[in-house]
Parts: structure tokens; sequence; C-alpha cells
């Protein structure tokens, strides 16, 4: 793509809006270097080799006044965040003083940039494709260090490079296959079915991974929804408290939705766990008031992604518990379960013994004295390994997604794959054939924004701040 | 003063706090490079020459994440804000990412800066003095264009350099004096009286000036309190509006203490103007509740730093508008009057002609149209000149003080000042002359911060937000 497809320059705050010590004021464009210099005698920019910082006083040329001391940091086209001129001007950070500065700037000739218009420039210009541009903005909204490294990796190429060689490859057998269909007449084979049918095992593969990954990267984004569900004086809100001490990383507190819910959010490992404690289940679910509290009981877990069943070691038995977690997960066979025994210090080794039993028909189980703080740190490895264990095993964050609309396009690009697949298993025509695959072609591009819009753009870049 | 006085580096977020494009974290000290290289491997910064950036990646050491793609700007001591090494590095604008990224920085033994340590630190190695480095507050607090001038031009330097000359030619004759009694039996005089009584002359003639400049000064920080006062149906809400209107510049409609009172902001010519509406004066002042009326308007004139008289040309005469001013300013000889005239457009030409006079009593007189938006123009500028003239005349924007502090320590220094002009006059010992020089020399230099004491600056940068 050509660099410098805009004859403007555009400007704006970078940094936050409000008093501070410093503010940046962004320029990028032809006349990014030649506007600056209107307002800044002190040095010829021009002359300036790129990645040099200048000290000087800015003045308004319209009226003279002064508006300024500040640093001038110069990029040179195309080594710059928008592949164009690129100036950062650093001064006093004023509401006033930048009002002062845009408008002098404004009458040079600059235009105030729209929300993610840098970055829109830095994506049109070859300098980042689509996904990583979305990084961007999720990185500035990043409140975890795990959506901070999934969308600093996705920022640094991520799953991008990967689906983008294997589009590639595919690209060169939709091309075959349409050159097919221009000698229609003469019944040619240029695209290599076999080779073909491996190269779409191949992609299918790494898409059905990357939208498994998905699950997982909303739950990075989001935060993971664990039910602490239990009988009574099972010790929840002491759980509850304990694991909020114990990471001094209160994120939030939440007051549910109803008076029987408490939500908490804590951050562990860089995961964020949104825990919701639960009204206690009774011994005798017979009673009406009590059958609702367990039906609330049952609808929090049906939107939970874990399952913590926590219960008194020296007042349950293991077939207690074993019926309890049935009970509750009669109809979600899939939800990962964690079982926490309470009260260890309390039990005897007899008592501990007899449910390692429970861990023999899969149950996972950990001990823990939440009141003496003891078993937490156990506890919480095993919460971790759940979530891991849930969503995908042995990948690392860069081929994680956690965007929405990667998401859909990869489920549609999976969809025609398979449905590609199908048609060279049952011989399908060559126009079908080739039909399928151009529809997935275009939603495997439109993730790394080969294939892009002008709406999908604007959509994508106005959920962006100002100045980025 | 020695440059790096310090051993440790300190480390902050100079820009805003929030959500942004871009962050700045800035650090300043022997370690600044070193601090930074730690986790930045692209290149060796140690190498590169100071006002320069570098583009690359940050990890934390402890624990090898990635913690974001920045720029990293370079200051070589003594090139810097501080003199210092500094080192500022521009990151995404997200809470999340600062943090991770001011922990990284601490752990290799960087520490969190106090409040103005970066402009305190930049003083101490004497690249401000204090009355500028108190600018630099005054430049990110600053809110009209008067006030952001005013700051810069004393961040440039403002009246600094002329006080420390004429301090330094003082010093000189402090320490001829102190000669003196060091020879105390020989009755010998060293300082030439002459010459001091012409410097100390000179030196209470600037400090006088700077003084009558901080009413100004104040004026221009705080804004002027312009009472408009006048009978009912003159036209006072008319007029308002259209001074409003006309500048659309309306800072704030602060709601009055009383309803009688409405309060607006306009800023006029850089200056900021908080216009205070009043009750109408009535004719009858005889009925009580009227009095209080009056009563109240009086207590607001008592106030005021400018009294805007509006009258109806067509309604009352020149001795009654005379009688009327006299009135509101009895007990204020010196408060600045502006009589203005409205409903010029039903005037007729002798009842325009009939209020000439009243310039030749020296009443200030506008006539304004205000409903037609007349003699508006006209009437600003007479309110600027009334300023202007009220404070200082002819004299730049240079050498207002707008600083308490200031203006108490010149107080100070014109008492002694005048104490040793006065000895000078009556013969006074030496010993008693050098004592209050010394005086008037401590209060001199504390402007400038030649002479400060600890908790001088700790009071002065404490008031500065952190980062700057």
């Amino acid at each position: 793509m050509p660099v410098n497809p805009w004859s403007d320059t555009i400007v704006a705050l970078s940094t936050p809006p409000g008093v501070g010590a410093l503010a940046v004021v962004r320029l990028s464009g032809p006349e990014a270097v030649g506007i600056t210099q209107a307002l800044f005698s002190k040095k010829n920019l021009a002359a300036q080799p790129g990645h040099t910082l200048h000290y000087g006083t800015l003045r308004d040329p319209s009226n003279d006044a002064l508006l300024d001391e500040v640093v001038v940091a110069l990029y040179r086209a195309p080594r710059s965040y928008t592949r164009e001129d690129v100036v950062e001007i650093s001064g006093h950070g004023s509401d006033f003083v930048v009002q002062q500065l845009l408008g002098a700037l404004l009458r040079q000739g600059a235009r105030l940039a729209e929300a993610g218009e840098f970055t829109k420039r830095a994506f049109l210009n070859g300098a980042l494709d689509l996904a990583q541009a979305e990084a961007v903005a999720d990185l500035i909204a990043a409140d975890s260090a795990l959506s901070h490294q999934v969308a600093l990796n996705q920022l640094r190429g991520g799953f991008s490079d990967e689906l983008r060689g294997l589009r590639a490859q595919l690209v060169k057998f939709a091309a075959l296959l349409e050159l097919e269909l221009d000698f229609g007449e003469e019944d040619v084979e240029f695209a290599d079915r076999t080779g073909l049918a491996r190269l779409l095992a191949e992609v299918q593969g790494v898409v059905l991974g990357l939208l498994r990954s998905f699950e997982l990267g909303n739950v990075i984004k989001n935060g993971i929804t664990t039910v602490i569900a239990g009988r009574p004086n099972a010790g929840k809100s002491t759980l509850l408290n304990a694991l909020l001490r114990e990471e001094r990383a209160i994120v939030s507190a939440i007051p549910g939705t109803t008076r029987d819910f408490i939500e908490d959010e804590v951050s562990l490992d860089g995961l964020r766990f949104r825990f919701v404690d639960t009204a206690g289940l009774r011994d005798n679910p017979a009673d009406e008031v009590e059958a609702i509290g367990v039906q609330r009981t049952r609808q929090r877990i049906g939107q939970a992604a874990l399952l913590l069943y926590l219960f008194d070691l020296t007042e349950l038995t293991p077939a207690e518990v074993q019926a309890d977690i049935a009970e509750l997960t009669s109809s979600l066979p899939t939800l990962p379960v964690l079982a926490v025994g309470n009260k260890m210090d309390l039990s005897t080794a007899a008592q501990l013994a007899a449910f390692e039993e429970l861990s023999e028909i899969s149950i996972k189980l950990n001990f823990i004295a939440a009141s003496q703080r003891l078993g937490l740190d156990a506890l919480q490895e095993s919460l971790l390994a759940q979530v891991r264990g849930a969503g995908l095993a042995g990948t690392g964050t860069a081929t994680i997604v956690t965007n929405v609309r990667h998401a859909r396009a990869l489920e549609t690009a999976a969809e025609y794959l398979a449905a590609v697949r199908q048609g060279l298993d049952v011989g399908r025509g060559t126009e079908l054939l080739a039909a399928d695959l151009r529809h997935a072609l275009n939603s495997l591009g439109e993730i790394t924004g080969e294939i892009s819009s002008d709406d999908l753009l604007t959509s994508i870049f106005t959920q962006f701040c100002i100045g980025k």
C-alpha cells in the first residue's frame, strides 16, 4: 500500500486530558514537520534527522504569543508509528496550554484527528495488520496481567502471521480453481485435489484451535465467573474473604443482583476471577423457600465458567458431597467442578483419607482451612489449572483469540472450509468449490484486514480514543 | 551547585492518569539509563547520544514478562530538565500498563518521585531559580491567556534576572559593611554611603513596582470582580448577556450566594472578569426592604475590584448619576468606577451631550445600547483600561508578580530597604545598617531561591503534581 495516501496532516492530544506534568500533542502527515516549524523558530527541523529531540519555545505565528516551552520529537517517514512524518510535541500538562497549542497548529493547516486515526493510518500504510491495530485498543483497555499479555502478543503479530501464511497458500489453490473455471469446457485440473485437501485440513485445524481459544480468550478479557456453592456454614464467606485478602488485588466489589448473591473480583496470577457467593444449599430442599434458593443457585451455576463446591469436612460424608455435586451439575455435564473441603484443621486423618476416594471418581479435590488461611495457595493453583484445562492446554498466550469479531470470522471460515472439504470428498464441481473457498478466504482475510471495507474500519477505529 | 547531588534515581508517571493514547513515565538520576536498560534489550542505550528516540519493547527482567512496546527518549546530563540523566518512556496509555512498568522500574532500583521532585532537582541543580520553578506549577494551572502568559514569562526568567542583578550589587555593599564591622575599632568606611543610598533607591523602586504589580497579578490569576450596579430596568441583565454572548467565552456560571446576585465569568482580552449583577438600586431607599437590598449591593461593591454603574440615558439626569455613584462609593474613594449609559439608541443627541459634563468631573463614561449590542467593543476597552490603569501602566507582563509568597517577600524587603535608607539618612551605626540590609537581602533571595530552607522548598514543591 502506498505511503502517505492522504494529503492532510492530523493532530490530536495523545495523553489523557487533565492536569499533569506533561501533555503530548501528536501530528502525522506530510506537513507535520512544516506545521510545527511555523511555531518553532529555534532551529530548522527539516534539517534534523529522525528519532531526535529538540528543546525550544513555541509561538503562535498568528499573534506572536508565546505558547509553551516544549520538546519536539521528530520521526521521519517511514520510521514512525503511522509510517508518515510524525511530530510529538511534549509540553506542560495544562488543558489551557494544550487548547492554545492545538488552536495554533490548526490555524497552520493541521486537521483534528478522528478517534483512532493515527492507528488507522498505521494500518492503511501497512505498519500493522487489522488484528494488530485492534490489539492497540485492547492493550490500552487491559486491566489484568493476562489480558495485557494477550493484547501485547497480538500487537506483536500473534496469530496473524500464521493465519496470513496459511491463507496465502489457500489463495494459490483458489487461483488454480478459478483458472479451471476459465478453461471450463476443457475439463482440466490445475489444482491438485490431494494437496488442497491436505492444506484445507491444516487450515481448519488452526482455525478450530483458535476458535477453541476464544472461550479462554473471552474469559481473559472479561473474567471467569466462578460460583461458590455449598451447604450453610460450609465457610463460603470466610473462603471468599481469605482469597481476597490473600491476593490484596480486589478489583471491585460489585453488589449482587439480588441480596442472595455477592460478587467479588480477584486477580489470580493475572487472571480475573469473579467469585459469586450463593445462598447455602439446604439439607431439606422440600421446603418451598429453600427450593427457591436452590433454584437461584442453579441459575447462577448455569452462567458460571467454573463451580467451586465448598463443604465442611467434619460434617459431610464423601457420598453426600458426591450427591450434592451431581445434583448441582445435573444439567451441566461439562462444567468444570472443584470440590473444596474446608475445616481441615478440625478434621481427623481418617476423615481426610475417606475423601480421597472422590478423586478416584474424577472429582478434583482440595483441602483447606479458610479461617486459618491454610491450603489457599494450592487452591489457587487448582483454580488456575481448571481454567487452563478447560480452555486449551499447552498453548501460549500468543494464540488466544479475545476479539468477538475475530471469533465470528473464524466461525464463518470454519463453516466454508468444512464445505470445501466435504465438496472435495463427494467430488463436487469446481465452481461450487471455488465459491466456498472464496468465502472462507474472505472471512480469514477480514481478521487481518487483507479484506476490509470502509464500514468495518470505521466501526473498529471509532472505538479508539482520540490521539491514538 | 553540583550536578547529581543525589545517589538515587526517581521515577513517576508524568502524564495525567487515565486512558489515553500515550502515557509517559519519566526517570531522572544517575541510574536512569541503566535502570531502563535492564528492561530494554534492543540496543545499548549507554552508547546512544542524548536527545534521541529509541523504539523497542520492555520486558520485566524479574519474570521476563513483556511489558509494552515503547519509545525511549534519552536526555544526557546536563542537557535535561533536571540537569541529570533523564529517560522518558512513552508507552500505551493504560493505567494497568503504567502500573506494571512502574513496578518493574522500582524493582530495578528506581524510587517513586515525590510531588514536584523533578522540578525541585532542576532548581537545586541550577536549571531554574525558585520563582521559575513556581512558574512551572502556575503554567500548568493557567486557565486564561494572561495567567498563561505571565507564568510563561516568569518561567523564562521574568523579574528574576533583574532582581538577582540588583541583589548581587547590594550583596557587595553588605560585604563592605560587614568588613567595616570587622575593623570596628578603627572607624573606617569601606562602603561608599552615597553609592549605597543610590542603589537602595533603585532597588526599592523596583521592589515597590513589583509590589504594585501584585494587585494586577492577583487579578490575572484569580479574575477581576466587577460589580454591575444601577437602578431597576437600567438593563443590567441585558448588558451581562450581551457581554457573555459577545465573547463566547463563558468560563462558568456560578450561582450567587444569595438569589439577589448572579455571577458570570467572561474572558476579555485574556483577563478574566467576574461580573456580579446586583439588585437594582431603588429611587426610594427609605423603604426598609429596599434598604436591605442597597446594603447588600454596597457589601458586594466593597469586595469589588471595579464598579460598573449602569444607567438609563433616557431616564436619569447627569446629576442623578453623579449622586448615585457618590452614594455607592462614599466609603471607597479609590474604587475605579465606570459609568455606562444604556439605551443610547433611544436617546436624543441633546441627552447624550448633557452627560458629557460627567467626564469633566473625572467620571469615566461609556454609551451603549445593550439590546442592540452597540458600544460593547468600546466598553470592553474601557474595562481593560480601568484594570490596567488601576494596577500599573505601560509595563509588560514580564514584571507582574502573581505569587503571594513573592509579594510577602517583596513587602518584607521593602520594609528593610526603607529602614536602611532611613538609617543612612540619620547616620545610624554600621551594625544596624548591616543587620537591616541582611534582612532585605534574605527576603529578596527567598524569591529566587538564593536563600531557601528545606521547609520552604517542601511547602513549594508539595503543591506540584507528581511527575513534574
